[in-house]
Order: C-alpha cells, then sequence, then structure tokens
C-alpha cells in the first residue's frame, strides 16, 4: 500500500519546502486544490520541487475543459493529476487520453457520487478511483466497510486510493485489511508538530502489514 | 436579462486588457477556470482589473474546503465566485453564508445533475443557478426548452443563468422567453474577431426585449 501526503492551504514556499523532506518517505506528494488555485500551474513547477524518489500529484480536481486543464498541468511536470468523477464521460475520457499518451496518471476524485453513478465511470483500467470522504463533510467513521462494499460493488476496478481524515490507527485497520493501493493522508501529517516524523509512522505501519 | 461575458484560456494580461475593454458592456465580467488554475488567487486582483460598471466573477468552480476556497477568493476583490452543485450540503450552506456575510454573490454551476440532486440544494435564495452544458459535452440543441422545463420543475429557484455555446439566435430565443436572469457567453464573444463589437451585439439583443 502506498502513502500519499496531501500538503494544503499553506503558501508554496513552505509546500516546496515540506515536499523535500517528505522525499522518499511518502510515495506520492499532493499538492492540494488551495495550492493551485492561489498560485496557479506558472508558479508550481516540479522542477522547483525537485523530488528524487517520490511522485508529485496536483489535485486539480478538474470538471471541465478536461484537455486544457490536464495540457496545463502536466507542462508543469506533475506525474498526476485529478478529475472529479462527477465531470461527464466526455470530460473522463478526455483527461485519460492525454494522461496514457504521456505515460502519467490520472485519479479519478468519487467525492459525491452514488454507486450508479460511479459503475458508469469504472471503465478506466489505469486510472486510480478514490473513495473520498469531503473535507467539508467532516469524519467518517469506518473507512474498512466502506472499502469492502466498494470492491464488492465494483470488481472491475483496480486502483483504489482512500482519503479523509485518515490516522495512524484507521491507516493500519486499511493496511491489513489490504484491499487498497494507496491511503492519502492530510492534516493528520501536515498540520502535526513534525511532519516528517509523523509520515515515517505512517509509512512504518503501512509497511509492516 | 443580464450578460456575462467569460474569459477563458487566455494570458491574465489579455483577460484584464478585454475585461477593461467590456467594462460597461457586460454586466459581469467572468473570469474563467483556466485563468484561475493558470495565474492562482494571488495574480489575480480586482484592483488590478479596475472595472467601474461591471461586476467581476471569478470561476472557481469549488469542490471542496469551501470555507478556505472563498474566503480567498473574495479576497481578489472578485463579486462572484462559483461553486459546483455536486460539491454537497456542507460546502454549498458554508460558502453561501461567507458570501452572505460579505454581501456577495454565489454562483451555483448545476453541471451534470440530475433533477432529484438539483431539488436537494434549491433552497438558496440569492444563489444564482447556473444551468450549464459542459464544454467537452458539446452544443445543446434548444436552450429554451431547458429553460422552460427547469422553471416547472423548480419554482423555488429565483435567479438563473444559462451557459453553453450561446450565439445570437439563442441569446435572443432567450431574452424573448424573460425566464432567465442572466446569459452567459464564452467563446462566441471572447474568440470572435472583435469582442467588443461582439458583446454590444448581445447586449442590444437583449436589451432589445
Amino acid at each position: 500500500m502506498k502513502l500519499q501526503v496531501a500538503i494544503d492551504r499553506v503558501s508554496l514556499a513552505d509546500a516546496v519546502q515540506l515536499a523535500r523532506k517528505l522525499d522518499g518517505i511518502a510515495d506520492i506528494v499532493e499538492f492540494g486544490t488551495s495550492i493551485i488555485k492561489d498560485y496557479g500551474f506558472y508558479e508550481i513547477q516540479a522542477a522547483n520541487v525537485n523530488l528524487k524518489h517520490s511522485l508529485l500529484l496536483l489535485d486539480t480536481k478538474t470538471n471541465d475543459e478536461g484537455q486544457y486543464e490536464f495540457e496545463q498541468g502536466f507542462k508543469t511536470g506533475a506525474d498526476i493529476l485529478t478529475v472529479m468523477g462527477t465531470a461527464g464521460q466526455e470530460t473522463l475520457a478526455g483527461v485519460y487520453q492525454i494522461a496514457e499518451q504521456k505515460n502519467k496518471k490520472v485519479l479519478i476524485d468519487l467525492m459525491g457520487m452514488s454507486n450508479k453513478a460511479i459503475l458508469e465511470i469504472a471503465k478506466f483500467p489505469n486510472a486510480i478511483y478514490n473513495l473520498h470522504n469531503s473535507h467539508d463533510a467532516g469524519k467518517n467513521t469506518d473507512l474498512t466497510n466502506l472499502v469492502s462494499d466498494f470492491r464488492k460493488n465494483f470488481p472491475a476496478i483496480k486502483n483504489i486510493a482512500v482519503a479523509g481524515s485518515i490516522d495512524l490507527e484507521q491507516a493500519k485497520k486499511l493496511a491489513v485489511q489490504n484491499e487498497v493501493q494507496e491511503v492519502i493522508v492530510g492534516s493528520k501529517i501536515v498540520h502535526s508538530n513534525d511532519p516528517v516524523n509523523e509520515a515515517s509512522k505512517f509509512k512504518e505501519i503501512i509497511n509492516l502489514c
């Protein structure tokens, strides 16, 4: 199971500094939507972040104009961009094609989607499907139940990531369950007193199982 | 009926220059999502755009972290920000409250929503509800039918805007129909040979009815 660390609601300089410290601890470093909307693609350059081991994901949360946003987003040098599952078939197919052509990845954010709607978009084999509890909706009680229901409902989906208020205990449960490919952790690492130490703890727990 | 002109996929300098020329012709000048994601809130400042007559809308298309995005977005000096209707109840209620407190406006983008889902969010009296055909999904054939169905289904919604490949003929039909408060026109004005002249034509047709 991979660890993605989401950096959000900080200055770009702080985000870059933290990303470098997390290089090699996090499998994927995420610059959240807040950083994209505060600074924009032209300011965010993967070459400046200069990660040697981790991949860089920009949480673009694309809703429309998929081709433009993904061309611009990948020009930053990022490895993975994200699209809303609610964006519609044309947008999803378009961004998936761009990512495939460039040997890059798409993460599809399933926030706010019904099972019926997810079924209609469960057809992009190399995409990462992100089971996402909205930040604004608050905590979810048990992610392992959510994951096991999801696996039953969507056997065709290969790559699953889970996000939303994941702490060490929850990460351990998910690692033991061994059903998802990736956990995404934000505030629990980034807004802790010692983000690097906290990320290492997550990585260790994940690697144990 | 008001005219909103959406500026997208150009440099910020060009967007600012065009916005100034459209000042007083468009009721609302929109800087599209592409401009926000390319340049970010810190670069986009209403004081630099310096509109004397038109309002400035930033098409933030917020999906989550509504409070942060709307606080940051309104700090630019913009008058109206947008949120995806699919974002969920908590996000919508949060951004609506911020806009109300600041005497600003929210436009709720209904792209990709079922009538059932729209019904659940038809409860923000001062919001503008945007009937939106996705750019990626292409042209819609008849917006007046769409509008008249919408009026029947959602009598509680006061403010409706329509967007999506609107040309002069379509704008005229909508003005004659007199059921929507606002039309949003993008490429047909911005990517024409003479955007100011084209915007004036739209404004004239809208004012005729």
